[in-house]
């Protein structure tokens, strides 16, 4: 983690300024809606059976120092990153090659592809597909070269149910109030409104919604139509959700309904065009037809209890809903594409992007990933992890989804010593991001913590594309960016990790660097 | 109480109809600020130090009916009543006989007039005076002549602390999401967009307080101008005060502070010009030049627990802050003047208003409120309360303020007939008001309540005036509605009164009847 990149940041505030902060805080947040349901160790469920107390949600006192150029290059990326990923989602081919090299270690992987194929061989229906996603994003700093721009590398990319949007927006005013309302004693560098970007997320991600229910055309089933919002239940987040739902529901005039993962199979069917009918319990006797499903559930393996949840993926990847995502937009999303397209030399970038200038600025993003195998950049990434000089900017992890056991710096050279060279290859070589060190303060559970943080950008995207049929070519139908997320979080340990839980929305101070 | 007034409402929910409107009621209620602080029965203080939790400001699940004229006729004299009461509140003189005549049993008003006498000697300098008011009423139906139209008849004018405009807002909002979202099954009358009049007690209030601020004019002292939210602590009503401010702040760019009543003294003095000058306990080194000092303490006896106290209310009303209410409007609130203006044949509503039109108005308003002495309309009275036949329509009530020891209808006549005629006058005799029952849902604490509820309309009032000097006329320079306020309770005790906290914010569905 580089030091002393930040200036001293933010100021120290006395009894009377923290508590001024604070009750204007609290209080901002409720009236607005930047909340969540409180989590269990707050209020206990016996507390509350009916689950109606609600508490701000994890937030800093402070909007964090970002450097303004790091913030532009995430944002000047969206729309490559949209093209980049629908195309990927797009290549059922290519997918597959991946989905192989996963199936055998990674259940989840495989039921998802096995959904797929079962589809594929009936026939997909809907041709549209759309993409809600969210790049998330660390400043790097060269930790060699402590006088070169610092510039933002991605830590992973989201396409399903990338969240805090709908709390994002919230916060961002949150900040431009406290600032407003003087909360905010003078700094260096000041906190002063025109440093402080506005979070369009809400509107950003409702819009993308819209334009997709729109594109699915007219009711051929004579139902209205609406778009679900797939979720889970109970869902301490439900705020954060709620308010792109609202948005949807009044500047687009869209009916929406929060249907829970479980009862995906009780409450819809397909109809003979496999068009997805919505009842809902409330009203039997009414029936919709849904235009977009929007997953904020379904993304987890634990999600997948039993052969009725798959079925109930299976039944709406069936269906001629358009999926945010769909099982191949979601299996775009793992973590070996990122790899794949992040392995120096690697020519999948281009394939997906072929334009030269568009591709050139999404690769500056990467954070390098090297295979330990006998390419050319497996035999680079042997130089780099044996000699403890270099191997000191690099983390080991083994390809398997999930993580864990990764072995950091100059540990790796004799980590690998012990390892015979025929395991090599189960790793990769990550080149690790060095997010500068600031300190900010943390409000959650009713608790303040202070200390050490760092900062994660999340930059959404919003893209509506058709797969290309066999005459036909993809097509993408809107792509546009769709606000930010920062979030921040205690800068503990060196997994680039958190105490557990200890993590909170907040927005950017923009600050040159 | 009126029954079969209304027709057979709400309609009655099965389970998943009852889940569907409460989840959305809940979620919607706190992402949008329809919030309070909760109970301390719901959450003990020692779980929560912070006061971070919120949950759902106590609402009815439905909106009440409520009779579309009568409706009309309260926001109909809500201008009528600005006029009078500011009228009374400028008359030193005629109040002055009320007061003296409740000086002996009531401490509060003695002590509040004192101030007033004080600031009197010393000369005020502050002659415009902002009202925001709140005339409560209640529906009355002729229980002897059920064919008659219904009226409103007034409970009580507030002319301090008018609260629950702010909830008011966000709850007319919430009837209007959960029917636009299809959460009321269908009944008769049918819940329709057209019947559910806006709550715009926020714009309404908060316009009243930009009204004020802008014609105290520039800042003398050279400080930046504020207005003060003199507020209680802790107030769990906070997000109901919160809205007005945030309105004031955005739509009118005032800055505003809350002060807790207690700390008076120790963040405000006056300059040699009486100028109210508040320095904020968390930037010691600014000042800030008061225009309007807001109520929303300060109003109760229990308020005032030493000279401190008292020391502070002088302190505001010495200053050349525009009070909202100065003492003499709080005053005018007190319920001995709403008794003599209801007394039959009291020529006080024409000395405050003179226009016959608007008089006549504003009285069929009034439930008739008699003495029990010897002039004429005492022995009137005398004749309704002893027969047992008319006294079913009264409640017999101690004169003190604070009442207690109601008598009720038919046990008038025995309880008069053990009382020594020479301490007849000490009590007054109120025609009942007899307000239609009708059911509905109250949503409180997390928990469900259903039963016979009836319902008190507030219509906000807005006024600025001018008190008359030596040669000058009293001027009204603003005089607006400004906002619906609907609370609804239990129907409960022959109080008109309610189990203890079993109230609840509403919205009117208007009906024809």
């Amino acid at each position: 983690m580089a030091s002393n990149f930040y200036p001293a940041y933010p100021p120290d505030l006395n009894d009377e300024q923290k508590e001024y902060l604070l009750t204007n805080l609290k209080d901002w947040s409720i009236a607005h809606g930047l909340a969540v349901r409180p989590a269990t160790s707050y209020v206990p469920p016996e507390q509350d059976p009916s689950a109606a107390l609600a508490t701000t949600a994890p937030v800093t006192l402070f909007p964090s120092l970002f450097p303004q150029a790091c913030f532009e290059q995430a944002k000047s990326v969206a729309k490559a990153y949209n093209e980049l990923y629908s195309a990927i989602a797009s290549d059922e081919g290519w997918l597959k090659e991946i989905v192989e090299e996963l199936i055998e270690i990674d259940d989840f992987i495989a039921d998802l592809w096995k959904v797929h194929l079962a589809v594929k061989a009936e026939g997909y229906v809907q041709p549209l597909n759309l993409g809600l996603f969210r790049s998330d994003y660390m400043v790097h700093v060269d930790p060699s070269d402590s006088k070169s721009s610092p510039t933002v590398k991605q830590v992973e990319f989201n396409t399903i149910a990338s969240s805090f949007g709908g709390l994002s927006s919230q916060v961002s005013a949150l900040h431009k109030h406290l600032r407003s309302i003087d909360a905010y004693p003078k700094s260096e560098p000041a906190i002063r409104d025109s440093a402080l970007p506005s979070a369009t997320s809400v509107p950003g991600l409702a819009l993308g919604m819209a334009k997709a229910h729109k594109a699915y055309g007219d009711s051929a089933s004579g139902s209205p139509l609406c778009v679900i919002f797939l979720v889970q239940d109970p869902e301490r987040n439900v705020f954060d959700q709620r308010h792109v739902e609202y948005a949807l529901n009044e500047s687009h005039g869209v009916k929406t309904f929060r249907l829970p993962f479980g009862r995906v199979l009780a409450d819809t069917k397909l109809d003979q065009e496999r068009r997805l009918i919505y009842t809902p319990p409330h009203a039997p006797d009414r029936h919709f037809e849904v235009t977009v499903v929007y997953f904020r559930a379904g993304y987890s393996p634990s999600e997948y209890e039993s052969q009725k949840d798959w079925d109930a993926r299976v039944q709406i990847e069936r269906s001629t809903a358009i999926k945010c995502p769909s099982i191949l937009t979601q299996l775009a999303g793992t973590k070996k594409v990122q790899q794949v397209l992040a392995t120096p030399h690697s020519p999948h970038l281009k394939r997906f992007l072929p334009d030269e200038a568009q591709a050139a600025e999404v690769l500056k993003t990467f954070a390098p990933i090297y295979p330990l195998d006998k390419s050319e950049a497996g035999q680079e990434a042997r130089k780099l992890a044996t000699d403890s000089k270099t191997a000191a900017g690099y983390v080991l992890k083994p390809q398997r989804e999930g993580g864990g056991n990764n072995v950091y710096r100059k540990a790796i050279p004799d980590f690998l010593k012990g390892l015979p060279e025929t395991h090599w290859p189960a790793h990769i070589l990550m080149e690790m991001i060095e997010p500068p060190a600031q300190n900010n303060v943390i409000f959650r559970n009713g608790e303040i913590q202070k200390g050490e943080v760092i900062c994660e950008l999340g930059i959404y995207g919003a893209c509506l594309w058709k797969d290309g049929g066999k005459d036909e070519e993809r097509e993408v139908l809107e792509n546009f960016e769709a606000g930010y997320l920062l979030r921040t979080k205690g800068s503990g340990s060196e997994e680039g990790g958190v105490a557990a839980g200890f993590g909170s929305v907040d927005s950017p101070l923009l600050v040159d660097t």
